[in-house]
């Protein structure tokens, strides 16, 4: 098996460096917007959907490097979304990855104006990287159609306009596949689209992502029970405090656990169609359920 | 020379009609952020950029039939820039289009993610049109570049940060083409990217957004003073109440008006190298600086 930590650490640098040359320096009238959207864009975090971008590219034989602007782009997005969650008026976070939040750090306008800014040039920086242009339509419409009112968003809205109480397993999954599953397959899927992959490979891929979606939210609410706060860089016991309905909550840690594993072994199953060159994927799964942060 | 009212008459049942068909219907557990995307999205409103977007198309002889969606989804930005824009922490206007703007007749959560879930449709919907997808990639692009950091949000930063004071005539003429000429710029360059457009045509198409949005805010700062607030949908005075430094507090309204006729000039001067097909277009500027609401 290759070595996940290493290429996650190689991962970390070059959308790093990715970030710096493509996000506008802090310059003129504008330069509070600019130092926002760097101020979290460069924070840090585990940069898992460039990574999983990355490791399906290689699943298909392909270098990364020319298509490291759009692993970039995926980090900006994921990055607005966490902005815009920390809001007042969304989840009311104060720290993030260990530092204030942007609209502590800053003040609520920039941290709106901030994640509008990076959503809107993530679009702008995905079209720009040389493509088969339309191989590159089919990758940006799927970011587009999974990060909106068909995926992420989506999911944003349910958790909110759901009481705690009315929420059960089903409506959980689904809550889930939106709130992280939705951009883990836009990483696997934009990297299978430039790829030119075919419908059979496609719907590996989407029900691969999904599950490792699952698994690792999962893990997410049980170290939000059960985590080292200063490991995780955020308060832990959020989800108690606001009465979130987790499967932490809903079954218990242990058996939180033991659903994570069962989709991390469906992950792995879909899968099968692929040959080694898939290693890398095969690894985030196993690292989903036995991370501490 | 066409008629525009009729233009704009069309054009607006089409786009209603598109809205209709693209935004998701009022159902699941996101019933809720869909409910303000539509309430925000088919309130009304002049449905400008639409306008200019299918004005090109006739300028170059296309048809407009196929590519409708993609003129709704430059109303779907220009609706989400709105809702983001009156929320609390932006410029808290209670109204718009004349009922009570999205955060008051839902909530700030809500509000926020109706804004983000009409960006990212927007971009899902456009790269869904029929056309060729080299020049699609390419029109895309430029609206992803124009509406982010690289034009209309960099302008309401820049508008933001700056003191009213700190505000002289060319401050002001780049927060006006960010603000407003940038998502302009939007609707006539992209019509013209699909076209398939050559330098000579989109540099002079540029100059025409531009000096058309100009004319366009400065008569809107005018109106802001002169208007009559229930032809406009608003209330009148925010300017004055917000000391928002514009062109009729800069020179006052006459001579504000004067530097719209000027902008609009420059805008039909523009167009001397298209031939007739370009009426339409050329109608615009005339009404911009014509209208009482």
């Amino acid at each position: 098996m290759p070595d996940l930590k290493q290429f996650l650490a190689e991962i970390e640098a070059e959308v790093q460096q990715q970030l710096e040359l493509l996000l506008p320096p802090e310059e003129g009238p504008e330069a509070r917007l600019y130092a926002a959207m760097r101020y979290s864009a460069l924070a840090g975090g585990k940069r898992l959907r460039p990574a999983l971008f990355a490791a399906t590219l290689a699943a298909f034989g392909q270098s990364r490097t020319a298509w490291m602007p759009f692993a970039a782009a995926l980090e900006m997005i994921h990055t607005y979304s966490l902005i815009h969650d920390d809001l007042p008026a969304m989840d009311n976070d104060d720290f993030r990855r260990g530092r204030p939040s942007c609209h502590r750090a800053f003040d609520e306008a920039s941290a709106i104006l901030a994640g509008d800014a990076l959503l809107t040039h993530a679009f702008a920086v995905m079209l720009s990287v040389p493509a088969e242009p339309e191989r590159l339509c089919r990758a940006v419409a799927l970011v587009a159609r999974l990060a909106g009112c068909g995926g992420m968003v989506a999911g944003q809205a349910a958790e909110l306009a759901s009481s705690p109480e009315s929420i059960d397993r089903p409506r959980l999954d689904e809550i889930y596949r939106g709130k992280t599953g939705a951009l883990l397959a836009c990483a696997v899927l934009s990297a299978a689209h430039l790829c030119g992959a075919g419908e059979r490979e496609l719907a590996a891929l989407e029900l691969y992502s999904y599950q490792s979606g699952r698994a690792f939210q999962i893990i997410d609410d049980v170290l939000d029970v059960q985590g080292d706060s200063a490991l995780l860089g955020k308060n832990t016991g959020s989800d108690v405090k606001n009465k979130t309905r987790t499967y932490a909550s809903l079954l218990g840690c242990y058996a939180a656990r033991a659903e994570a594993l069962l989709s991390a072994e469906k992950a792995l199953q879909a899968l099968e169609i692929f040959d080694t060159r898939s290693d890398l994927l095969r690894s985030f799964p196993e690292f989903f359920v036995s991370r501490d942060h």
